[in-house]
């Protein structure tokens, strides 16, 4: 197929714009960048075709802006809008005025983002697909005998959840009937102590559970998996690090798991590349579906690393017109691949953002390294988004072999102008838990506050010696 | 299981209070009706073994009204409450309400209420569940090159319809891409005429569709079907009758259809009586899903007729935690049962309602009659509500037998004092189409302006000749 005809618009910023504009030009597509003020000198600025400031630097005033991004479209003549991820990536009506506009939305359509962005019917539609959900009582309990009963198919251990409550906020753990007798009455006063309101609901409580994500891609007619991702090292919820197989997953488990993600974006007729997220419990072999996301995610490379496919690439194609002509039997895993997300941020101070100039900037080269980035040397990291620099993928045969090119790549890594989380990746490369895959969601959690004193230690005296 | 601690509160008029006051009575449950001003002397105020007066007339003033409903069952000291269909019966934040007020609602949870009522994410589950939906572009089309790339998953004919439009209005029809080619602009510049928007979208045009629904029976853990509803008969989208099984699904069809509604029911773990509704295309074997109903309907006798189980008696003991002790193969279809809907509606005048008081009532007995009312002799209609009279149930071991035993049961059937939809009824009963079940949803609204001076004719000689 000919895409020269294409005028892409890329609404976004960052490494994930300077992604698409990559895999856009490689296609013989014109890449259309916009910007805010504060991005005039950006690299996607400067690698685009063309380029036009649509607003302030403040993100509700650009890239959240659907009109402006409409009104640059027109005025660029663009064909077809990427959105990316964040922003309005996953914004249905978004989706719906591109196509109203007379423009192709690089992404499946409105209704399916609709659909899978609201929680509760993705959770029904994944049940009806014959994926099993997280066990919960689907409704609020008001006294102990309703919670009892509910406790008989919602199974212990479980969580007792505020219903006003939030991140985290308003939950304790009963392992058996008599806990839960004791800690129901405690959590409908607490609720209605922290929050005006004594509703609470319960749920099964995955606990040691990892964060497993399989990648699907699909051209509307017909879907495949792209095999999962393990993202359980997450810091508030935020993943940190990712890798690709999970080294928890028997090839049984896999090929179960995957396959019911397949089938589910079959029967959705999904179009673009989307993520389903589970958790999973080692001990059992039980997954969990908790989410899904109609876009390209963060830590797509890894996926990339181990099939070979370009997901980027095929979400353009796809929504270009183009059949895909990958079958499932074509996807296979070779090796492993991480991913480790440098952020700006002062691991000493909570990770607090450390936005600034960059000073001197050096990328390591070498077999299986891949670096995505908005970064140039000189580069001013402007305090108004999120603090994501790079992301560092690296590939190996093995999964060893890929930690240990990894710590060759760090240590040839130089940031340097503003603080960033390569301390910390730099001792999660060389903790014997992490190097064993023994981990879940909650571990860096406690790793944190164990080993952060003495990385932040570390890092003074390199500095102290290097420099 | 012993169930007399319970006080069942029913929220609900007319001859489903009648029908649920019925079942929960022979269970040994106390029954506690709910009524209006204008229902005070109704025969569910007459037959509960409690009553309460909760507003005035106006539906939107009483059985509309959650609050009113929650405050009479605190007052009544209700255990559960009945919803019945209509009314607040598919809302899910009343639902919630009940259980959040400590009693228990005869009905699936507020969760599935709410997932299932919403028809974008009930069609997204069902799909998910491998139940075909209707082809549509699942999204708004500007573009004829939009149109034409769209219909090419949509598939002709298909309807191109102003997604501003609704109740039938904007909808141009195209059998193939030519026509396509001119529809669409005409649709493009009618539904801007009409609705301010010129958005269209595509949706296959299912030709001589049957309407035929699959009833589902759950207790939260295991789910079965019973069978179909055939209910193509409709004026106005309204049903007129309906039977049970569908004279049109061969036993392969029929299985396959209703194994997959119980296999979505069972995903779901659903609770309670519900229904999936779908179009059925005769030609081509193929069935569409529509949307899904999380109550008991009013045709739901034809299934009880059929299979022998009591549907409202087994939602009632579902929600009162009884298992489900029926298996799928305990279902088998005896015989056959249609169900006509006698409506206090004047026929001749476009079947506008004809409330009043019964100056004298008479219904048929015998063999395979059942009859669901809430008429008594000298019963003043009132004219806030539907016009549901009653529904005339007759079964027979054949489809034959059952329109047999109809006629006469007709014939035998007086209601004077207000004009009905009886005439109707006589006349379909004699028609060789519906004899010999040659229709679709689109039969009656060609077939009424058709007969209906004739029919309106020949019910006047009767008036002459037997007063």
């Amino acid at each position: 197929m000919n895409f020269s005809d294409h005028r892409l618009l890329i609404a976004n910023r960052g490494e994930i714009a300077v992604r698409i504009i990559h895999a856009a030009q490689a296609l013989g597509i014109r890449t259309l960048a916009v910007c805010s003020e504060a991005d005039k000198l950006s690299l996607p600025a400067t690698l685009a075709d063309e380029v036009m400031v649509i607003g302030p630097a403040r993100a509700d005033q650009s890239y959240l802006k659907a009109e402006l991004i409409l009104e640059a479209a027109k005025q660029m003549n663009a064909t077809a809008i990427h959105p990316g991820y964040g922003f309005l990536s996953e914004n249905a009506d978004f989706a719906q005025a591109v196509v109203d506009a007379g423009l192709i939305f690089v992404g499946p359509d409105a209704h399916t983002i609709r659909q899978m962005g609201d929680k509760a019917c993705a959770r029904t539609t994944a049940q009806a697909a014959g994926i099993p959900v997280v066990p919960g009582s689907d409704g609020e309990i008001d006294s102990l005998e309703g919670a009892i009963a509910a406790a008989q198919t919602v199974g212990f251990p479980l969580l007792i959840k505020a219903s006003a409550g939030g991140g985290g906020r308003g939950i304790r753990i009963a392992r058996d009937a008599n806990e839960l007798a004791k800690e129901f009455i405690i959590a409908q006063s607490e609720a209605k102590a922290a929050f005006g309101s004594g509703a609470v609901y319960l749920e099964r409580f995955i606990e040691k559970a990892r964060h497993i994500e399989v990648q699907i891609l699909g051209d509307g007619e017909h879907s495949i998996h792209l095999y999962e991702r393990e993202c359980s090292l997450q810091r508030r919820r935020q993943k940190v690090f990712e890798e690709a197989p999970s080294p928890a997953l028997s090839s049984t488990i896999r090929e179960q798991l995957c396959q019911k993600a397949a089938k589910l974006a079959q029967a959705l007729h999904y179009k673009g590349a989307g993520t389903l997220e589970f958790l999973y419990d080692d001990t059992s072999e039980a997954f969990f579906f908790i989410e899904m996301n109609t876009r390209i995610q963060v830590e797509h490379p890894v996926t990339e690393a181990i099939t070979g496919v370009d997901l980027v690439q095929w979400m353009i194609k796809v929504a270009l017109g183009e059949s895909l002509s990958i079958q499932q039997d074509d996807i296979t895993i070779n090796g492993s691949a991480i991913e480790m997300r440098i952020n700006a941020e002062n691991p000493a101070k909570g990770f607090f953002p450390s936005p600034g100039r960059l000073t001197h900037l050096q990328w390591p080269v070498g077999e299986g390294i891949r670096i995505d980035t908005h970064l140039f040397d000189g580069y001013l990291i402007p305090p108004y988004y999120d603090s994501l620099l790079a992301k560092v993928i690296i590939h190996g045969q093995t999964r060893q072999q890929a930690f240990e090119r990894a710590i060759t790549a760090l240590n040839e890594t130089q940031i340097e102008g503003v603080l960033t989380t390569m301390p910390l990746h730099k001792a999660l490369l060389q903790d014997p838990a992490i190097k064993t895959a023994d981990f879940d969601t909650g571990t860096l959690e406690v790793w944190l506050p164990e080993n952060l004193h003495k990385l932040i230690e570390k890092e003074k005296d390199d500095a102290l010696t290097t420099h």
